[in-house]
């Protein structure tokens, strides 16, 4: 028997895990705070890696990969980047049955060794721009772990890429920012708020980090992706210089930026429902599912033929709009099963389009055709079924992108002070867009008294902070306040 | 200036490093043993991963990915395994400021957390056979490290399997040993030859290993894949275990198998040359440069307009074989380096086929076309060229395997007594296909005398040893001798 999923509005946090776990997108593994990716979880992360990638190389960049240990000394060049991570890390200290010379961080991520390979590899502006991007794993330590979300070890892209100039390396940690946000609202139909983090909340050792930040259905806030701009911080502590057309020797500039498997907490908390897990059609593997109806054992050789040539028939005839690959189809043979049980697990996982076919839709040459997140059964013609498909597909796509908008949208409350923030927050939750006056302090004291931190300044299309010219919500000052986004989050 | 390349006959593991070094494959890192793989290796790399995965895939293998700790109390739980991989560990001691409880091996391969796991998946015979695969970093501490060849840290995918019987598990060891075998001659144009390991050389843990090998230029061996059938070792270990339809609880059979970044290292030294690397077309990520030749400034125009013409051409018309991808084809048109460097840098990256485009050529209509492997040029009409280049691509794929095999067959001596074998060794290197008597004592000495090792024992079509029926090389033991191939290794 099938356990049961806890509704979102009984309890949100627990229905997100029950998803998780019932659709075995992953699993809690015997190593603390580090999850087991199962193939229904890792198939959606190679979609966002195919997707990711294809991006990032158009974009210029090529892939690369760097040893994950990293000598403890090269942590500590660069001051802030040491106090931001070492807290984190997790250490060897013996390889090889002897204790090590120098202990080996695991990397949190790359800066540091990748810094001392490109101080080797940077000679001359004619090296410039360098454009590496790697698909690795990272470990960060930490106390509260959630499957996807934050874990001890996870799966990322981290780009790390060395200009000639301050402008240029900001130019491309915009432009990598600006990659992440349609990726996030076109394949995973997730609405991002772009907007760059405060000094509190940016890259440790960064001049300026970028973000996308989603809503989730509840309310809450969730980084998706980042984007920083390094300045010369890291190429001054690794002597990163390359010798300019004036002949003079100058330090580059750098920036990083990165996604991860939280991506899919982020989708599976934007669109999966009460029955389970919902799938924007162009992150699915499967896309189709169809389920022979067989009320007596001697009847399936004629249905499961009319199934085979109804796939074959949606394999000729669909694909996905602007993807490069091919519907997925299964048609589920399995009599061992019930039709019942299995309308169930298709709805668990997340199949787009499920398709029912019986002797009598095939003697009135129909389907139930049934798509996953409006979950109506609907009877169409076969002849219609393979066009359908596509169509379908695309507007599912569309849908969930729209409501997610609407469902964001809805919930951003636009307010001027810090007693009805409060008062709102606590009765609705959601996003707030505020006037606010870049106070570290008073950033501090509202994380403290609200558990809400700052999401992002807003931008506007130069890339500025957006004028508020109204006093900040929390202290009242009234000069160069900018416009920002305040939520509790993930 | 280009650094040269040191000649194969000269010293042949120069060659390599030197190969690897200048096409900017791959770069010593400051962490002792571990790599950096640049983006010329790297994209080798994602070719392999490509291909590789689809058949993984078309086997009915889905990926998966596990932690890479392993807590050190699950490596000691199978004997024979930890006896084999206790000496190359790396372990995390401490992490997020504390000293652990339990200390983390960083995995050296995975079947105990994975075990850990299936331990948990699998219940009945419902949920066999089990077939699960990840693509992962792996660290085994290395005394003496290569580059590609034998590294601290390395890439590699290792698929894991769950049969209810061990003939079942026997059968998927050796349709996983032939889809190395078909992937190393087709993809990689690299002749392997399939057999079993000795006791002596199996996986640690395993009932029976299978690999592949390949013969280098230097006539060395260089194991390139291995499928292990582990028995019920591990499921005993670990308690993974199922209800089978008779209602008893059993243990299941297992397999794993893996290839790695090494298979980099293979194709460099099977196929490449004393200009530098030559890459079989399956597996480049270019297949085509068009270099125009620009006598005086003010004729780049036209001369730029007609090898964007011909690019678009060859696009348009030119397909790898057998591959789902497109040919990648580049057109050089940085004006500050010389031709002549130009073609000694893509020979030395290796490019397929250069094409070489000036203004007397196109008022002749032609090309000046080179194949990488020939470096004969040619005077080919424009018009011929773009149906041209799928025809020499396909044949430079076909034209490396059958020369690497040639080489192959030309350097595997028929021996019968170990004098002869000594000395045969001494003088020519190359295989040894000889009668073996399975005395692992006689291998321990010959290693010791000749620093040959026992590759495989090679295998009938039943997958069964294959009778010597003469005295055993080295023991003169006459009964049950199998044919078994010697070489030194890498």
């Amino acid at each position: 028997m099938a356990e049961k999923i806890t509704p979102r509005t009984e309890d949100f946090s627990q229905w997100y895990q029950d998803v998780v776990l019932q659709a075995k997108l992953a699993d809690h593994s015997p190593v603390k705070g580090c999850m087991v990716i199962r193939p229904n979880g890792y198939s959606i992360w190679e979609r966002i890696q195919q997707e990711m990638n294809q991006r990032i190389k158009d974009s210029g960049v090529r892939n690369a990969y760097f040893p994950m240990f990293i000598p403890e000394s090269f942590i500590k060049k660069e001051a802030d980047h040491v106090e931001g991570f070492a807290p984190q890390v997790a250490v060897v200290t013996y390889a090889g049955g002897k204790d090590l010379d120098e202990k080996l961080v695991v990397r949190p991520t790359s800066e540091t060794i990748i810094n001392s390979m490109f101080a080797k590899w940077v000679q001359s502006y004619r090296d410039l721009p360098l454009l590496i991007n790697q698909w690795a794993n990272v470990v960060r330590w930490e106390m509260r772990t959630r499957l996807f979300l934050r874990t001890t070890e996870f799966l990322w892209q981290e780009g790390h890429t060395c200009h000639a100039t301050l402008e240029e390396s900001e130019a491309f940690t915009q432009k990598m920012l600006q990659v992440y946000h349609e990726f996030s609202e076109n394949v995973l139909a997730m609405p991002v708020i772009s907007g760059m983090k405060s000094e509190a909340e940016k890259f440790a050792g960064a001049l300026r980090t970028y973000c996308i930040e989603a809503m989730m259905q509840d309310g809450k806030a969730l980084q998706a992706g980042t984007s920083h701009n390094l300045s010369d911080h890291f190429a001054k502590a690794f002597d990163t210089m390359f010798l300019d057309k004036d002949g003079k020797q100058k330090h580059v500039f750098q920036t990083s930026w990165g996604v991860s498997t939280r991506l899919i907490g982020g989708l599976i908390m934007t669109h999966s429902d009460d029955k389970g897990l919902v799938l924007p059609p162009k992150i699915a593997e499967t896309h189709v599912v169809i389920v022979p109806i067989v009320p007596k054992a001697n009847l399936a050789p004629a249905v499961y033929e009319a199934a085979d040539k109804l796939a074959k028939d949606i394999a000729a005839a669909a694909s996905v709009k602007g993807l490069p690959y091919r519907v997925g189809i299964q048609v589920d043979k399995d009599d061992t099963k019930q039709a019942g049980w299995k309308f169930h697990e298709y709805e668990l996982i997340g199949i787009p389009v499920r398709i029912e076919l019986g002797p009598r839709d095939i003697e009135k040459g129909q389907c139930v055709f049934t798509r996953r997140d409006k979950g109506q059964k609907e009877f169409i013609p076969l002849s219609e079924v393979p066009n359908k498909i596509g169509v379908e597909l695309e507007q599912m796509q569309n849908e969930l992108l729209a409501k997610a908008r609407a469902h964001r949208d809805a919930n951003i409350h636009e307010v001027n002070d810090y007693e009805t923030f409060k008062k709102t927050l606590e009765e609705k939750g959601g996003f707030y867009r505020v006037p606010w006056g870049l106070d570290r302090a008073a950033e501090e004291q509202i994380k403290e008294e609200t558990k809400a931190t700052l999401r992002c300044i807003l931008l506007d299309e130069n890339h500025q902070p957006i004028a508020a010219n109204r006093p900040c919500f929390k202290t009242g000052k009234t000069d160069g306040t900018v416009m920002a986004i305040f939520a509790r989050s993930y």
